[in-house]
């Protein structure tokens, strides 16, 4: 039996959006926004599927205080508070990969209710045998998001040239991303436009009921998982593909290029946090520039058709309002292109930029 | 059972260079250089350890005729020619990576010697239910080259800098990187360096006895992969890390850039093949030219500390002599280095380019 195929992926399970998860979302001891990502995600953009998050220590009621987003979604201590909950999901996304220890018997109890368990970390549940044990017993489902069978590579042809391909692309990983590919593409339907969001990675994917795990592919395999992706979805008129690391990141660059090479995108929203200094998880090695980072990405975009940068999305959660302001001026001379932080400002600035090079470009496609 | 700890990876044999492996080169039906690829190169770098190439419809006798390299080393019809051969291996690198159907009979009759069977398909011989069943009864070891465990991301630190990371780069996957990398790395131990030569691909793994098969790492693991042989081997004063595809690859960029960042090259050697007009298998896709390669080549090595391409390896296996001799003045002059095809003229140019960068660089490592 191999390993992807004892597993059940999302992509076999692709429940996202036809039903709703009824989900619990687990935090327990990790609840701040940054470590828990996944959660805060399924909070701001699927708060009608999440019936609570789950933190046993947690001195708050609501998800709103515990998180900063989620409003009045109810903060419990116990699966026995939440008998409708159909689902439990991961909540975080620790660098090591691993479900805490303290959380086993959590899950244990969820699969033992039969509820279906959404895991977005690299160590898949289906590989841990008290918990495939447990499943076949209830009936539980274990649903992997990062599993994948991806292995073909990309063909590089049959693009659509009437179809924007947007991309967001970042000075790090862990700078909004996949929030910013999440809001501009809701904005851009809002608009009237015939718009879709590629995810990437575990949260978007989760967020949109469908996509691909790209960091998990086989490196030979990236380009033509997104490519395929892109071939699609090519049908509407704007794609928003959610970008993952950075060009520069040490470590995970290879994921970066093949994402941006299989996507090909004719624009790109450069995403930094303002302050920032140095790559997450790598103290020791300084950020390069925007300007620099523009540049490597506008460079490496337009090997076989040109691609611009149109627009800069920062997020500045750990400045205050009148810092936020200078920073953003400060960037927008720097680069000469629109700039907000979508959950500061909102996402117009971005969403004009893009009907701006979207008319540009039907007139005079690439 | 996961996919990876069911079978053996060539970490778990480790036998390349302690025992004879005494090889029979499967090139059945596919013998031309190219194709057969594995087949030349162990032909080329271990022919103490090559028994025989076996191709039933051979209609010459020895390897030289059949592949242009090999000397006198037979080429047989039958595993019945060769009874003190120990392993059989696959001499092949097909686009879709799976064994012909022909060749079946003659792995399962390998098998059935108790031989061990080398593959650097992408499709491993563990997951082929009649060679495990076989091999489980003739006590045979299934050798997937390309398996492997890497799970790791990079640290991006520990380098030591008076360790000279050499590092091929090429235009297009298939101009000869891994034969540049051997070639020099063995003319620099012969000019008195601790040369050793990190493979990077199956049939270097074959030929050195030891590396790892990035293009089959999962993305997020491909810089660490990397590094993590670089840290293991950094005893040595020079290192040659085989490349892998090309930074404009649109299919294998991925792999190209997280082996680009996992070593950390101080300088590079830009491969190519004179005539060569669009990429491997993309025929619709022009190459960018040299002068664009090596710019974006050292714009992405640099970026944490200079790094420059110091030499050009031409593939002139299409060209006369004539011709041969014209393209590398022309490219001389293009590219103001020197040039050399390792085959045609031999590594000289190559290793006094690398042992003058090696002397300014001793006296103020980047």
């Amino acid at each position: 039996m191999s390993q992807i195929d004892g597993g059940r992926s999302f992509q076999d399970v692709k429940d996202g959006r036809s039903v709703n998860r009824r989900m619990v979302l687990l935090t327990d001891g990790h609840s701040d926004p940054v470590t828990a990502k996944t959660a805060s995600c399924l909070l701001r953009f699927c708060p009608d599927e999440v019936v609570a998050v789950l933190d046993r220590n947690a001195s708050v009621g609501n998800a709103e205080d515990l998180l900063g987003v989620g409003g009045a979604i109810p903060v419990v201590k116990s699966l026995d508070q939440v008998p409708q909950a159909h689902s439990l999901v991961i909540g975080i996304a620790p660098p090591g990969g691993k479900i805490p220890a303290t959380w086993r018997p959590l899950v244990i109890q969820a699969i033992q209710r039969g509820m279906t368990i959404y895991s977005g970390l690299h160590d898949y549940l289906i590989h841990d045998p008290e918990f495939v044990d447990q499943a076949t017993i209830h009936h539980a489902d274990l649903v992997d998001v990062r599993l994948n069978r991806e292995s073909e590579v990309a063909s590089a042809q049959g693009l659509n040239e009437s179809c924007l391909r947007l991309h967001t692309v970042g000075q790090d990983c862990g700078v909004g991303k996949m929030l910013v590919s999440v809001e501009l593409s809701r904005s851009l339907q809002q608009a009237g436009l015939a718009a879709k969001f590629i995810a990437t990675g575990q949260t978007g994917i989760l967020v949109e009921g469908d996509g691909c795990p790209v960091d998990s592919v086989v490196s030979d395999f990236v380009s033509g998982a997104v490519e395929k992706m892109i071939l699609q979805h090519q049908h509407n008129e704007v794609l928003v593909v959610e970008g993952q690391g950075s060009l520069a990141h040490p470590r995970y660059s290879a994921v970066t290029l093949g994402l941006l090479h299989g996507c090909s995108p004719q624009a790109m929203i450069l995403c930094y946090e303002a302050g920032r200094k140095s790559f997450n998880g790598l103290s020791h090695i300084a950020l390069p520039g925007l300007v620099k980072m523009r540049s490597i990405c506008e460079s490496m975009a337009s090997l076989f058709q040109p691609s611009q940068v149109i627009a800069v999305a920062m997020n500045s959660r750990n400045l205050n309002s009148r810092d936020a302001e200078s920073e953003r001026e400060r960037v927008r001379q720097e680069l000469g292109l629109p700039v907000c932080d979508v959950v500061r400002h909102g996402p117009d600035d971005l969403v004009e930029a893009v009907i701006a090079f979207r008319q540009g470009f039907l007139k005079d496609p690439v």
